[in-house]
């Protein structure tokens, strides 16, 4: 199929860019697609392209790569409206959480879901961010109570994989330690949950919540040691609120990505733009929770490879569009309009570990945006509107299936 | 047509609320709403409901009264893309008006259009605020280069009010000062443009940006006694970024609402909590320009009647939900969410002069919202997503039109 009648095609190149290179998009006006077997065999100027037998016009309007979600924690059962609501009253978290709100009534409703009921509760989730724009989206576990609910997250990961329109990548995350047993449980992880996940193929990556309030450096070490010992992709959740040394320890042991970093200071900014490790910035949550944004301004010009996530969960950011998330990127991080693109396509891709997909150049998947405005910049201007008309995978628009 | 399967029923009361009245709604699970003539007969428990021969079931969601959107600047030709990416590169506004950007190139290009041609761009603006939740949008001229390209904008608007499924409210808005003879500018508004737009009923209200680079205190002062003088209501642009007098001004004069605030210290506070007149917010500027936001908080506690806005308009906040207009209120000016949804209903409908709407109570419009949530709050949790499932205005649901 060659797409034609697209008024600009805007992209980066393939694979994860760095620092300057995140600006350099390429801009085509006037240009056409053509798309076999699901995957880019050309894009330029419409004058220059291949005649073809079956044309499909765009209408006009400008063409981007499709985004990836590169860290979501779309499963969960109950709600937060509670804790919402009393925190814009004033009421601090530490008393949520003493009359039973926070995380872990997340937790306590999650564990008592079943997988369908877990399936059921996503499924409009991931249509919301698959409409926003994302054709792949990263999902979490880490709201288990238990290593059974943690499986039962997976396993409705699992479930909505082949059942959701977008591509989803799934991830176990390592959350929240238990009240008591620190070490019994970190053992319990390393030598009894990350096995059985790998077995069973139930994630691709393990993550950690590297945290004073969560996992120590060393405890967190222990556990990408042996998520690399069985395969699996690392990442981690670092500098949130402390930089404890997480983002240096993700970079030394060749994470994907480090996520989160609103506390990064000079040194982890350094280790990221030495390394080969994304970093991802989540603005939902600085908006949600009005605390300081991550310097994604500061890691590009380091030279780091930074990407954009919604971290879409219902306490700190129920943030359930990726085209906003970059929207919010740019206004809360300083990330200019072309950097967010690649923030959001090859860079959130990478931080996947996937190089096949967010550029549309030959050889990559044919996942693509055909966006409501004839200039791409449309994209992450608008706040608040639907900039996305319709989203492209391999080469297919979506649409029905709950969409 | 009697509505039942309403999870829950959430409204403030009738007409505009101030102080801490703004956070008292009323809240009936289970409910049902009658509606006559277009207008609420009854709301109340299910099973208190009377009976009724047509029965609508709404599916067990949450419904609210539909909002209004008090300030926007919503027809305009031209785009301000390139003047975004400048300003997230770093690029000062005095450097970007230099090179022919900035409000000025908006004014070019508005002048420039016909009616006709304002027409097709604003609606599709209007219909994304609709479908956010407004059913009454008000819509400001200001962009003319000249008194003949200010009725246009006007003229636009009346188009559209026959065109679009929301209540449009139009406003003289008296913008942009000429580069030189003010005095005869102001005159030729007071004298000339607002007794024009009275004799054509093209404006409802007068507003004036009162500002160091826009209108002083003492121009402000003709140009509202002009309007009032014509019989029209009156608002202002204030304290967006020094507190001039305006706000003083427009409660003296009994304005209808100030609007902006962002500069407000003590005093304007007081000045809006001793008056009648609505204190009227605008988030979206504060995220999309990164500037503080108005002190709506105070305000509230102050005891002043608060409403919220997008301030749709292409310069300084490119914000076309209603419902994220006021999710963003909660976020980034500390009202509660009960706050907010009194901000964005009765009282923004105070801020244009109507009390007729905004309430689910006997006798008012029956304008109301069906929710995806079973739970009001989630209109302004989410963030990015679509809260809204159906906007009924007049008791009936809107659909096609564009919508
Ligand atoms: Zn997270
Ligand atoms: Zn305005």
């Amino acid at each position: 199929m060659l797409y034609t009648n697209i008024a600009q095609l805007a992209t980066s190149a393939p694979g994860p860019q760095r620092g300057a290179a995140m600006r350099e998009l390429t801009v085509i006006p006037d240009a056409a697609l053509l798309v076999r077997g699901g995957q880019v065999a050309w894009a330029g100027r419409r004058q220059d392209a291949p005649s073809w037998a079956d044309e499909c016009d765009l209408g006009g309007v400008a063409v981007v790569p499709a985004l990836t979600d590169p860290h979501t924690h779309a499963v969960w059962a109950g709600d937060r409206l509670a804790d919402f609501e009393a925190r814009a009253q004033g009421v601090a978290y530490e008393t949520i959480l003493a009359r039973g709100g926070g995380i872990r009534s997340t937790m306590r409703a999650t564990a008592a879901a079943t997988v369908d009921e877990l399936v059921a509760l996503a499924r409009p989730r991931l249509a919301a961010l698959t409409r926003s724009g994302a054709a792949t989206v990263e999902v979490k576990s880490g709201y288990g109570l238990d290593f059974a609910a943690e499986l039962r997250m997976l396993e409705a990961v699992g479930v909505l994989a082949r059942d959701v329109p977008a591509t989803l990548v799934p991830t176990l995350l390592i959350h929240v330690p238990p009240p008591e047993g620190r070490a019994g449980y970190v053992r319990e992880v390393c030598e009894g949950l990350i096995p059985e996940v790998t077995r069973r193929g139930l994630a691709s990556a393990v993550d950690v919540f590297c945290e004073r309030e969560a996992f120590s450096v060393e405890e967190t070490r222990a556990i990408l040691t042996a998520a690399r010992a069985h395969g699996l992709g690392i990442k981690l959740h670092a500098d949130q609120f402390h930089a404890l040394g997480g983002t240096e320890l993700a970079c030394e042991l060749g994470a994907l990505s480090v996520d989160h970093l609103e506390a990064s200071g000079e040194a982890q900014v350094r280790a990221l733009a030495a390394s080969g490790t994304v970093a991802t910035v989540l603005p939902g949550v600085s908006l949600h929770l009005g605390l300081p944004a991550a310097p994604a301004r500061s890691l590009v010009d380091a030279g780091a490879c930074v990407a954009v996530g919604t971290d879409l969960n219902p306490g700190s950011a129920p943030l359930s569009s990726a085209a906003l998330a970059l929207a919010l990127a740019v206004r809360l991080c300083g990330l200019t309009p072309a950097e967010a693109l690649t923030a959001g396509t090859v860079n959130a891709a990478a931080a996947l570990g996937l190089r096949d997909r967010g550029a549309l150049a030959r050889g990559q998947r044919a996942d693509f945006l055909a966006l409501e405005d004839r200039d791409w910049r449309g994209l992450v201007y608008t706040l608040g509107g639907s900039p996305v008309r319709q989203v492209y995978r391999g080469g297919q628009p979506l649409g029905g299936e709950g969409l």
